[in-house]
């Protein structure tokens, strides 16, 4: 079972505070790339693996999803993403992801965002979402890039010639990472991006595109504290089709 | 056109010393890794994209393979490669891997072997070696892992609390890297693992198997100074299929 941390009140409000909690996809810097992965959503059947508020099934069906199915862990987030809309062919339900069943061929579109790393078992995860979609299915996703999350201290250091770091240890030490953010010892499942590839080609997904998240000089123009982002990787997208 | 740094005799004499100039094959710590993601080579035609001194040509044939050319800039290396064997059904031939051109469907298996990383257009590489190879033929190769290739200062650090480190910087920040390894200024090409894969899928290949190399416990107590390899990876080993 997955740690539920975002139902911790110290960690949702933490979280609720975040740019992409207040103003939802367009404030998450790496939205614009993810996006870019998306097969064009009208008409489609969705699920949202760790919907969180349910920014992206409120996106999806404004774009013409024809239903999105939205699964979060999180009772809280889950309490919001229900008062933010009406809409019927909007359902939530409450899971979780290392314990998920799904029915077969179901959806045309499996999306996550920020929800992989905290799944132990990705394997059956994988296997679950590629029975569960259609052939030809699209598998779109984003989770910590396992450069960001591999370090037993993640954070930057300052080396001798006064550049900004980002020291590495432990990468090819798969397993679990225990952080404080927002509240101390949330859990994350580091695996290298070799595994992570291996395990969707083993469920049968067929790798579509790799991103490592980079802002583009319009967002570092805007934000320029994203320009660190440039130094080491913190998100991992990617899409496979089944 | 690539630097041809192998031919630079301080480069040339410290690179023959390593173990895998001297051991071979079995010299290098990735190559049971590398070996895992090959197709049984009887009966293929084969090319070996910088093929050094010759030992994977060698093995080919011994394991059967119909045909080998091995290809490198090197004339040092090649003229030791052709000193090592006289068998008729390999061919040794110098070329730049940044302005090769091949015949279509010509073999069944691609093979390279810590060279990629030398190359400055990996997209025009690709092309060139998905049409040279059959329908259903097999790219199997290593380079140097942007984790490893990446940083300003590549190096080990030991931080405050005693941890070795590999502090990353400039990950997103593709092109030139130029370090001192046998010699001043050797210039290797910086590709993130992301757009590695994704010239691979745009050339036209199916991603089979995406590696890290990390050394097995087996080869760790054989070797104690292996196990620096679990704080960050060295080499990426990629299965791709035409």
């Amino acid at each position: 079972m997955a740690q539920n941390i975002y139902d911790q009140i110290d960690f949702f409000e933490g979280y609720s505070r975040l740019d992409r909690s207040v103003e939802g996809l367009d404030g998450a810097p790496e939205w614009p790339a993810l996006r870019a992965m998306l097969p064009d959503v009208s008409g489609l059947s969705i699920i949202d693996l760790g919907c969180g508020f349910g920014w992206f099934c409120r996106w999806a069906r404004a774009h013409g999803a024809r239903q999105v199915l939205g699964l979060d862990l999180s009772e809280k987030m889950l309490a919001r993403a229900r008062a933010e809309s009406t809409d019927a062919a909007i359902t939530y339900e409450r899971a979780d992801l290392d314990e998920l069943s799904l029915p077969k061929a179901c959806f045309d579109l499996a999306y996550s965002s920020l929800a992989l790393h905290y799944v132990s078992d990705a394997a059956r995860l994988f296997a679950t979402v590629h029975q569960a979609l259609v052939p030809g299915g699209t598998f779109v996703f984003s989770t910590e890039h396992p450069i960001y999350m591999a370090p037993t201290q993640p954070g930057w250091s300052i080396d001798t010639a006064g550049r900004k770091t980002w020291p590495v240890d432990r990468y090819l030490v798969e397993g679990p990472r225990s952080t404080d953010w927002f509240a101390k010892g949330v859990v994350k499942h580091h695996r290298t991006l070799g595994t992570t590839l291996n395990l969707l080609i083993e469920a049968g997904f067929v790798i579509g595109h790799v991103e490592e998240f980079c802002p583009t000089k319009a967002q570092i123009a805007a934000r320029p504290e994203l320009a660190e982002e440039l130094e080491r990787p913190m998100f991992l997208l990617v899409q496979a089709r089944r």
